[in-house]
């Protein structure tokens, strides 16, 4: 085992990037955040407070440049994802990518060719995209007991992303770049569909249907706040997804594998911790208000994990392909849903 | 209130005759349980057993002639449901008729339409057809919920009827005449799904997928063991429905009605009863093994309120219009289910 | 089997006679009320109307005397019961009686030794006390389970029975004539203590504290609103009970009974269905508000139990020494809480 | 905000040491481990591996003397508890010192002393023993709740440790130093107890009761493997424990704190995940094995604010003299269990 501590930078300081920059910082042992780039004022305002030490820069490619860095994280805004993470890939560096590449399929497989050759040369490079539920403790469990294969074989798959509402308006805006609701929420449906089911196995058909019920705004874009699709994979499995942007209570997230002769589930009973409150109005528990109240201890381990891969020269835990196929899955759907028509492969 | 019994005329005593005759016979106190009829050898001979008093006919047609009847519980096959109703109806008897009226949407109409003209000469005549769970209690408190409004408007409905593997071979021979997965199984949700979200509210667009994973008999019957669907209606509500016929612990039947400021959740825990084991497995409950042991309470409601009804000239619980629509939506879903393709309307 | 209904006298038209009356004469087809007594006018009333053919009269005496009865049914006030089913005895009639016998163990005792003597000339009478959780399906399997020996044999019982907050100053009055807390509320759970443990464990010392958190009059009779009690049994058993008249959510009865290797638990997650609700503040569920709610099917299987075994002359589900057992111990339990001394046999 | 790491020692690297080594060298951004101690060859061995840059000793007076330390954790066998801590008190070193600091409440007492008289030279120094569980997020919202007085007062607190049953005889062994099953089982829920009702809260009296179903080489030392006990406190508040060596599913650590307007449950639904089975046994769920898969992150947290207030000079999050106050009830509750009396105060 390696005892020197990879040297990462991360790429964005905002949500998602702050909380990368803190699990690889303060909770990854092995790692180092040696650099942080970031366009925004605010966001280079909050590293320089939080990240003692870290040398904060208003520009990628600058810090691609003069940081001694072995490892990036991308986590700027999707836009950039690609050709963030591609000139990463160029200088050899380790790469993880916040989800998704890209939202264009063409874009997001470039990426793959990109690592693909520069693997040629730099066979111990590792490049991934972030799909936090795979390092998920309950998810894994659920994996491997599949795998095991005491329930038998897979059948039906059934998962839903449902997102507390929020009546700010942000979803409208953010949809207008987001990819929709496919491609921004059921993602992770979607790779964990992929996981469960067999990363190379073959759509026979998908087809979705979705309404906008409280941010009319959104039809605007094409997109919708509560949405339901049906794939149908070749090898008699099949899947039903469910998405929503409105959700009273908090996030909640499931998952059922209905296998042969028994099903796992993951997460039905949502709460956000072990606390019950019995008063006037019956017995009730809180649940997470958003995914990294969910995830959050998935997301230090897959800063560990990832550290552990580039520095122990292990597998990357998760295909980039299959993250690809996520985003065209997700598009097809997404297509489906604003379209109507049931796509056929 | 009337203190007289309603005499009842029990037609067929299979497994839900004898329930029916039990149901009316014992636990219904305004009712008495006077004729039985069934072509039925064994089926007589536990009728002469087990409803001391009641006569007991080999044909129904001699039954509704000599017994001195003033309503009739039609529990027999599903092919002579339509025919002994309608010919029930043309005696002014009330009936209760086991679901479905028919298979065929046109047989089915037609005792809607005999019910309808006489209702000119008896207008005090009852026809309801027995859709069990909207007589649960479960079921009512959710419906009521969302007829107050507390929640807002009801947004997307998810249900599922999921029933326990059986391997005998059973569901293969019944699959012949049962009319598929969708008229058999999921006929229950698809009328709460109407009850939920409006009876006479228009679709738009349907559509099925499924598999044949334990029971590969099926197929040749165009059924399958596992299906997903789903329905979108005018006035931007969608419904996903799923129907199995492969859980391992029991029957799973569950629904979520998601609204826009809340949702109502009906047995998605699902429990046999108030029992918990804890061993060196982990902590455990046990399921229904089938819908009687979830709904067993559904039905001796439905006896009472069906008796009440006739008793007291009060409209019957459910419209027997919305039963014939239930059935034609049943069979769209199938027709889907088999050609594959998304049926717009 | 018998095809005769049993002939039943109602004693008392209270709450609970009201209820024994409508499960005897509506739900229990093997019996017929055929009389019903009460001081009360009130109660005649509401037996007259809601009991049809139902012969009323206003004293217990004169029902004893003329009415053609072959049980009866004690469901008058606490200080009759014994009275009552004396006389009933001396009868010959079958005795379903309300619990407790008495709060006074030499009158509760005497009931026993009638019967007894009684058996001698009628040995075919049957005299029970209703102890109704016995008939619940949650503790009868859970009882089952432990009689198997699968989960080894029984260690530690732990039982609750916590009434929902009454802010109507009821029990305060109640708490005059109730026999105290443990008498009233947790005379239940001693009963299920030694139906689990061993109706002939010796008890080796009991103990209870307890407070007057939110009935302060209740103290005058020397009562309290909360209590805990640990029982210590020969052979290595020992119990922790508690009682509560302070639930703000409902009634919550919970048992468990642990064992060896395994344990059993009987309504851990109080419900009152199978709803549940979820909106801004998380997800809820109701609960029973009253212990009729939670055991109604209980009561109802009581009388058809009560009247099969005095048809068929089977033996009485409930040993009537053992209820006479459960109140010793319930006061031996009061008078600890009282005088805060531990006591010894 | 001190940007100065915390320098640590730590004191024994047995199951907790390690552990706590853990805790504040990898996950703890603000400490760096700078020293261990352990008289154990293969503590030693471990710590040399896992410990990288962290200088070992063999013995504890000598880092005290030669490292360059500002915080000592102590996290070896009770019996130097107090030892070891004092020795660091006098060092004006902070000091976070396992539970308990003596099963001798002199010796315990003592500590407090030393700390107290320490202070007047060192304002700024920190002591603190470590209950984990009041740095939990479960117990904490619990804790809240009840300070927010939403619910009102708390009159009835109960609260199990139930460990999973361990056939090894490990325990018939511990129990000869461990100070018996209410000082190290219940000691944590005796803790929670003075936390909910009032650390300063006066007994009146306690009792307990207990049985050796499993480990019956546990009576030589005066212990026993499943005890109940009631405490009763001046201002009518009562509390009920349970411990338990015996689980057969895992580790059931639970806590009821009752109120006059509703009540507060923690962990009532053990659960070690978010997975759910279903197979033909029913629906199971697998319960954490042992208390540090239920308290991991109460620990990290422990260590994060431990941390903090050393370097920020905040008050300890729990105070000494309560910890002391703990195990004096703990001593007491576990002489009334094997005297069988009841003890006043």
């Amino acid at each position: 085992m390696s005892t020197q501590k990879l040297r990462v930078g991360i790429a964005g300081l905002g949500r998602m990037g702050k909380r990368h920059a803190i699990n690889f910082h303060e909770l990854t042992a092995r790692a180092n955040v040696v650099a942080a780039s970031t366009p925004d004022e605010s966001e280079r305002a909050w590293g320089a407070e939080n990240l003692p030490g870290v040398q904060i820069y208003s520009d990628y490619d600058e810090m691609l440049e003069k940081a001694n860095l072995e490892a990036v994280v991308v986590a700027s805004v999707t836009a950039v994802h690609a050709e963030q993470a591609l000139k990463a890939i160029e200088k050899g560096y380790h790469v993880l990518c916040e989800k998704p590449l890209s939202i264009d399929i063409e874009v997001a497989q470039s990426v793959v060719t990109a690592y693909e050759r520069s693997l040629q040369k730099t066979p111990t490079q590792k490049v991934m995209c972030g799909f936090s539920r795979r390092f998920d403790a309950s998810y894994r469990e659920a994996h491997k007991r599949i795998e095991n294969g005491e329930l038998g074989s897979p059948v039906v798959f059934r998962s839903q992303t449902a997102d507390l509402l929020d009546t700010s308006g942000f979803f409208v805006d953010y949809a207008k770049t987001s990819g929709g609701i496919f491609v921004d929420c059921s993602i992770h449906d979607i790779d964990l569909m992929l996981w469960f089911l067999g990363e190379n196995r073959k759509i026979k058909s998908l087809q979705a249907v979705g309404v906008t019920a409280v941010h009319p705004g959104l039809a605007a874009s094409g997109d919708r706040d509560n949405a339901i699709a049906t794939v149908e994979f070749e090898g008699g499995k099949i899947a039903a997804l469910y998405c929503s942007r409105m959700m009273a209570a908090g996030q909640e997230d499931t998952t059922e594998v209905i296998c042969e002769r028994g099903s796992v589930r993951v997460n039905m009973q949502v709460r956000k911790n072990h606390v019950e409150i019995h008063d006037s109005l019956g017995a009730r528990r809180e649940l997470p208000q958003h995914y990294y109240e969910r995830f959050r201890e998935a997301f230090a381990t897959e800063a560990f994990e990832f550290t552990a891969c580039c520095l122990d020269n292990t597998p990357p835990p998760i295909s980039l392909q299959s993250s690809v196929q996520a985003v065209a899955i997700g598009q097809a759907l997404q297509r489906s849903l604003v379209s109507g028509e049931k796509i056929f492969f």
